[in-house]
């Protein structure tokens, strides 16, 4: 093919983020991978770290360094949150770095320092295209900030009822999500005796740091603060995230407003797969895909709206995002190098 | 010892609800285990069917009929659904009958014929000692409706919130369960390469049969009707139940008073644990157990009350609340034969 | 890209081999999908049976019949074992007939009588283009065997050894399947809750039908007959086969020969992968991939040659192995289609 | 009950081996627990470190000191490897020592200092009652030597084809174990996002450190050196071990023979159960129970005995084979506490 190779840098590819960066990165007819850093592990093998990424098994990893980073047209930052702003300042305006950490996602920075606790590095271009008025901002842009995973499954279920005023700006959410999205250091809560056949909830009452992203993104699609009851659950599985999103129902609404309006939101997406009634996601039919599993159903009887959507966390939550991102960003056909196709069972 | 045993027989030997009692019936001091039934596998070795129970390898499976139910103290029907009456109406009225089934849980006919299609057969006193009132019910009763697994986890996550006031009737719920919730009947979506790696809701919007269930323990502990939005998902996991329970906060309550009422309610209970603050139920830590382990948390940012209950489904959820309202029919002590250890890791 | 593309039909679309070929095909240049039948499932969307293949999720499943398999170059049989003889005879000699069943695997009448029950259909080229002389027999060849999952795991590990004069012709091998080995028709001992928490063997003995097509292949790499004591254990995995492959040394043998014959067997082979010495291969690492990741030792105090190899059991196992073929036959580049890359964690 | 109690110290609690002695003790009737230890968790609430353990969750970890182990008559060791000899040395002579960790099981001081790299500290009876001449040695003794998980499920799937001169002494052995047999150090290996889907092997070619343990026991059971080839791999569950054991069947043997040999070595056995003929073991059948299942059969085309046990690790492989000899040791039956019911599914 005749498609120009951009070169991108990775920064933090010894991490689950960064490993799925680079399986897509492998697989995409525009992108020429260049510099792989990653700080404890520099000067290693990634085919000792990363097993799985046979043609890249000889590539040893460089410090993360501005010298390192330069001379690319796209730099992949996956590193720890707070320290991407310090990274991306050395790199030229000219540039296009992709920020797969927490730094720019937040437009508050009371909220940023209230969850992160440093101070607030800015808010850059917000990597969830299908969200209203979204790909307008990553067109052409040199700075996008990837969502986290659980906002991105999330953002997704609800928008569309809250953008047409279905719904009253009260959601509880419940996710569980797969073992990566807690990444690679070891701790031993998440050692694989402790988290096969449990589930187990953490930062219950509005504690976990994606909180404030969902409000931002609900707030901004129904035009009015919206609270989030967030609840995220660790399940025994590596990927995917299943997230149940539930909203009070607007009085008078019908379930065919409902189906209507997330037909209408998602008719054009082609990442988003709104199901046919009857039929709901399960993440394994999103393992290794970038595609999202939509259902949606109006339960009368408790008056609520109840949105479920299944993704990988690793791959439309993270990398694929990402990708997806960059694409719109340099002007690449959407989807290049993504597939919605997942490996099952 | 010098404990009087009971002889006890069990229809439906062969699926897991009947495998869980008997494991824990062989660990009973006052019980003798008697007649198994169970019909698709009448004539069939119990260690070719449970091989996890040697000490009753060589039993071999009668057909269920009311000869061979004959002549025990108690019977414990671990049968479908609907077919608990017609076997409980042959045996006496000085026999205790312990219907795991669904059969008499319900109070409301029009309900139990809305979700189970059927002439509803009556209600028996409901085996949750742990609800107000409960026990007293139980005490020397000759019949038992042991609860479903998931209201068993929701009731006793949610129920002090209700009883004392501080929650709005408006619940939302997510639980994720292991697959042997959904029993041995084999069925493609419940194979192993299906539900591996995967989570998926079902019975979405209310469809659950579960739910009326749920609303009728929540509603009598508030003395209101309680609106419940259920949604459970299939856990990649074989035993568990980790309840998300979530009500609209009443205005003014305080963390406190959420904390105090949770403390009352369980400050007796034998299997049911307040875990201390900042600890978090994990459905492996009751694996096997008759334990409950709850945790709750006030959300004041979105006003809702959070308990998080962790049960093993086929124990407290099924068999092991079986065996507790049975000790108490018996007018045993109410722990004999039950453990509050689980297996871990 | 200017590839010709050349249409296939797959008959049993709807079970796991069928999936797997179908989510490789979505992504190979030189194919167009046509016609996918499913015997029982006649009538179905794909939608609701492979719900990860998203492109194909309005196709509708046919009957198998020759009618819908006529008119086109390339013809899948993921059939039950026994049934592809009768398909193939109606499709022209023209067609690429690829049998992803055992039918036409042994060039032993009576191994396959024994074995299989039946009368012996034949013998085709065999689809593991790795062994020695494969290729020749794939290249241009309108009939391809495509091996079982273990024999292809089994005879890539130990092949090399038995090629060279290593090793005594006794080998010992222990493989772990993931259970979508097993298919996807629901038997009880395949359920998640039995599945989920278990390693268990079966065929013990040298009654797994996949023991004569190791026998066959390690016996010609061999040039005298090997004798395979082989047991094959239900991981819980979906996926994955790790083979631990052991045969007793030839007296005076060195590491050093050992290594030397595997580097040498694999050294221009696009999906064999031996690792760095002191790296074992992992089923994670190969998930979704067609790669197989080999490491060999010679364990000098027991005296045995030691190779163990981790395919993706319906990727190289089956469907992978099926294109790899394809494209040999075809005369496409080896790896069209086909990655190296694995999905992980 | 009437049953003398005896106080029983533990050190090192906060492991996986501490916690599952103190679930099994917590359910034995002779047994007071005592001082509980652990060195980088002293100071913690057990709660929080063995949150299954609810009846002592607010127990206290004290540091491993010799005035902490004083004065309990019983004082088991769940510590590092080469810690044990140190703390024995520094408890009485009429103390009962139970080492659960390697320091004592080797006969040979050169195999010891090969494997663990340290001075070798003696050899204590050894706590695999069903070996010949073992129980013998146990009964009234004061220190006993725990045996590895590994070594349990081999030795007793194997000793009895050397015992009666059914096998030549070449074994070959691939086991597979749950994820809790590496402990509850947390190491990047062992996430639950490693292990979950993958097999994969470690210590191949003779590098396991359960390989000496083995060779003596077999050896022994033969009268002769038996050579062990041992490949251990880790599967996808928290506990189990799937041992296959392969032994080369000496000339003239036949099947009758090797069934009537493991029949009658095991005729007597309290948890050892060798199965009817055509069942097999599953882990999941012997989870959270001090059973063992075996089957055997004899390979004549492949000239091979093969015999499978499960058991699972932390149970029969460590704490249950410590409180089983504990139990002979003090004079008790010797199943007091112990179980051969499994908590399946």
């Amino acid at each position: 093919m005749a498609v120009r190779t951009v070169r991108a840098a990775v920064a933090g590819a010894s991490g689950y983020a960064g490993g799925e960066l680079l399986r897509l990165l492998l697989g995409h007819p525009g992108i020429e991978i260049g510099a792989l850093t990653g700080n404890s592990n520099a000067g290693r093998r990634l085919g000792g770290l990363q097993p799985h990424l046979l043609p890249l098994a000889d590539r040893v990893l460089a410090e993360t360094t501005p010298e390192v980073l330069a001379g690319h047209e796209v730099v992949f930052l996956a590193l720890p949150h707070g320290q991407s702003a310090a990274v991306a300042e050395r790199l030229g305006d000219e540039v296009l770095v992709v920020d797969m950490g927490a730094d720019f996602r937040l437009k508050d920075a009371a909220d940023w320092e209230r969850f992160y606790g440093s101070a607030h590095a800015g808010t850059w271009p917000y990597g969830l295209p299908e969200l209203p008025g979204a790909r307008a901002a990553l067109e052409g842009s040199r700075r996008i900030a990837v969502p986290g995973c659980y906002p991105t499954a999330v953002s997704l279920a609800l928008f569309p009822a809250y953008a047409v005023g279905l719904a009253e700006p009260e959601a509880v959410i419940t996710a569980a999500s797969g073992t990566s999205g807690a990444g690679k250091a070891a701790k031993p809560h998440l050692l694989g005796s402790e988290v096969m056949g449990s589930m187990s909830p953490y930062g219950v009452g509005g504690g976990h740091r994606h909180t404030p992203e969902m409000i931002q993104n609900l707030s901004e699609a129904a035009g009015e603060r919206v609270t989030v009851s967030f609840t995220p659950t660790l399940a025994p599985m590596p990927r995917g995230i299943l997230a149940t999103c539930s909203a009070k129902a607007k009085p008078g609404i019908t379930a065919q407003e409902v189906r209507a309006a997330y037909e209408k939101a998602f008719a054009d997406e082609p990442f988003v797969h709104l199901l046919p009634e009857g039929q709901w996601p399960a993440t394994a039919s999103v393992y290794g895909s970038n595609a999202v599993q939509i259902q949606v159903t109006y339960d009368e009887a408790a008056g609520r709206i109840i949105a479920i959507s299944a993704i990988d966390n690793l791959t439309k939550g993270t990398a694929g995002g990402a990708v997806q991102s960059m694409n719109i960003a340099l002007g690449l056909p959407e989807d290049t190098g993504l597939s919605t196709i997942g490996v099952a069972p």
